[in-house]
């Protein structure tokens, strides 16, 4: 495993079209790329606003649609590896929310459809119901770059404890889940979840929020973060639109699996956890 | 459910012997009943050093031994549910580090053994090896306060994510870990373990601590603290011996629940935590 890996977590601000919103994206990651990312990540339905009555509008075949046409255009052009955050995707008569991954030629390396639809209902903060118009994921995505394997999961999928203990089960080093927490939960559970993967797995976890604007229907939270195998927050944005960059030395990890051996350690005589599908 | 249970976390000093530690015991058992506890729980290894050169010297059968019957007469004169944190047991030739909890009768309700020994090795920081002279435990215990159903664990246990799950399948609303957490990891973990294992499973979450003593041979971290089932700190000690008494509302894991319905949302078609043993 190389030594360090150069990432750009971008917490861009959310436009009301597509255009807008893929163009803005662009200029941020040849801005990433300038600074020297070698993995630009984007966040959650990034490209159209977020709303169940917008989904369907915006939706498009991933990755014969615009978006993923255009992401894997500038992932070839710079010889980045490329996750696309999430966007609705169009199959047949179903929707989801979907995170693709373009490689350094433009290549599609791999799709993950958000597995656990974001249902809450906490009256007078915050109601959102994804199952009523998306459907579910089938299945985990992972892909690498060099010998570092990463795993993919979505905003509500973080809550999941499962998910992540999978992704590490097939040897992934790092999670992203691209995320549009809202801003009641997030003061609650943001830092939680993303430090509390990180440190039971021994991963870096990079949670990629859209720039908070108190103008649209759902307002994302921001402070995308990124976490490290000791679940300490390497580094963290604000509310507006805003670029992190950094760093991550993958030596942490097998520093972390020496020192606290609790992978190794599992009762599998007592528990397992089973990935059944893949 | 009744709408809620008075409990009392103690923070209790080290004593040299083990008389002493259980006469300070006794002591702060007897004030959280003045104060109106009916649930009580003492720290990890509250009646000898915890050290490895002394586990043997004072270990002792579970509930035959001294410290047990001492226990077990006080909870009866009381009338309380008392987890009696943990201390050194012996059966055979086996040492454990074992939590027993007794009834307001006296009766001995369940014992567990720390199932993940405390292994690490963070060199110039902390460096300990149960598992040089303990035998891990086999399965879980619980016990119930009216149609509350507690699990127990022990400090290192709550590493290990699958373990307080197996205790939510079970119906657990509450986990207690008696825990001597170090000065090094108690900063970097000791919050995020507890909150983590509260949010995850929508429990009440209570992490027990010895005093710190900066004088004995493994220094305790301190920082006894109550989490809420959504993932809140309701109440923290410091480091000096401190009694923390809280009421705990039960209908804050049904609010939960159904706010925020991950419990239901597993995705059991992908992939599945199974309890082996029980």
């Amino acid at each position: 495993m190389s030594a360090s890996l150069k990432v750009a977590l971008l917490q861009l601000k959310g436009y009301p079209s597509k255009q807008e919103s893929i163009a803005n994206a662009i200029v941020h990651i040849r801005l990433a790329k300038d600074r020297g990312a070698r993995l630009i990540i984007l966040p959650e339905c990034f490209n159209s606003p977020y709303s169940v009555s917008e989904f369907g509008r915006n939706a498009e075949a991933i990755p014969q649609g615009d978006t993923s046409q255009a992401l894997a255009k500038v992932a070839a052009e710079l010889g980045i590896y490329l996750v696309g955050g999430s966007y609705p995707e169009k199959e047949g008569t179903k929707l989801y929310n979907t995170c693709p991954v373009f490689g350094p030629q433009g290549q599609l390396l791999c799709k993950y459809r958000k597995m656990h639809l974001f249902d809450m209902d906490i009256p007078g903060k915050c109601t959102f119901r994804e199952s009523s118009v998306l459907t579910p994921g089938e299945g985990l995505a992972t892909f690498t770059i060099d010998s570092l394997k990463i795993g993919l999961g979505i905003c509500w999928d973080k809550r999941f404890a499962e998910l992540t203990a999978c992704y590490r089960q097939l040897g992934c080093d790092m999670m992203i889940f691209p995320s549009a927490f809202d801003p009641y939960t997030g003061p609650l559970h943001w830092d939680l979840l993303g430090r509390a993967r990180a440190l039971d797995n021994q991963m870096f976890v990079a949670l990629v929020s859209p720039a908070r604007d108190p103008t649209t229907e759902y307002v994302a939270y921001g402070y995308t973060l990124l976490c490290d195998p000791w679940g300490r927050v390497l580094c963290r944005a604000k509310e507006e639109q805003e670029m992190l960059i950094a760093d991550i030395d993958l030596s942490m990890c097998e520093q972390i699996k020496g020192q606290i051996p609790v992978l190794s350690q599992k009762r599998a005589d007592v528990y397992e956890l089973k990935l059944k599908k893949c």
